[in-house]
């Protein structure tokens, strides 16, 4: 196994980091959403806030779940420009792809997600390796979380771990820990496309 | 005062309610937080935020989950001045029971806060019934709802009860309900005295 430490950097991370993981109900993204504000603020010592939006469209079964991070305190909780959007349908990806910084990153699935926009992006077959690696559609939301996190460092790897482990219901830790895993391959794979 | 003006209000609900719940990592509020948001915002129809905010004191295990609930759209996330707060420890009493509004109403556990400060407020034995009446401590998340529901009517009872049974685990749902029943006679009985 390729244990690849990365050492100390000494770029400072960015003070603040905005995330957005959308897709449809019953996909797990509310909890996606905890779990990473979790591995931030308890297990990395940022701040973090985590929030869940219901308007009109959370009755058609959309679900939207955001994330602040950051080493200041966060005085407006709601975000303004996305540092990374994850959109698991086409509807999310068209709603919310406008609302990425200029340098901000799209993670969409493969499989769902046939057009995307002129902007940073990553097509990543997140449900494909839920269902069909993992066994478990549900667990899309970890391996997405694998994926994102392993591609941008927003929090240690470490720490998602720990804080996957301290939400997903019990008896399902083993599961949820290889959706992790995949998903941290899957970025791997990319970094390293990206290095070449 | 101005009379015109109150008739002209018809017994609308007030059009935004803020709502926070706190006490210590574990008790399952963050859970309860997401079921209320989804009893508005699903099942009643209205809008709604859930909001959790980790700061420092989350590694210290303090817990805190705001909703806000409202029939227009929600501008700012972050609650400003609390209509309801449920305190299920001591601290989180001392800490929060000033942000309420002067009509605001304080929900205290009557074994776990001994001091409470001079605001409109109710003492439950909100612990004590999901340990000894439900048999399961971790209910309390689910008969805390009951309760603040059954006095508030910020959501409707029935919605709540369809949110509680699409978020809690499998194989809980006889349990929450019960929990849930109990603490709406907890707010039945409450009521009555009041009407007294």
């Amino acid at each position: 196994m390729n244990q690849k430490q990365k050492s100390k950097t000494t770029k400072q991370p960015p003070q603040k980091t905005e995330i957005r993981l959308s897709g449809s109900g019953g996909q797990g993204l509310i909890l996606a959403g905890i779990i990473l504000a979790e591995a931030a603020a308890i297990y990395d010592g940022v701040n973090a806030i985590q929030t869940q939006s219901y308007g009109p469209e959370a009755r058609g079964g959309a679900s939207k779940s955001e994330v602040i991070i950051s080493t200041n305190e966060i005085l407006y909780p709601k975000t303004t420009r996305l540092d990374y959007l994850l959109a698991l349908n086409q509807e999310s990806c068209d709603k919310y792809a406008r609302d990425l910084k200029e340098k901000g990153l799209l993670i969409v699935d493969s499989g769902a997600v046939e057009h995307v926009p002129p902007v940073h992006s990553i097509r990543l077959p997140l449900v494909k390796t839920a269902r069909e690696k993992v066994g478990r559609v549900m667990t899309t939301n970890i391996v997405s979380l694998g994926a994102l996190v392993g591609i941008s460092h927003i929090v240690s790897p470490k720490s998602l771990e720990k804080a996957v482990l301290s939400r997903v219901p019990k008896g399902t830790e083993q599961l949820n820990l290889k959706a992790l895993k995949l998903g941290f391959e899957m970025a791997e794979e990319i970094r390293e496309r990206f290095e070449d």
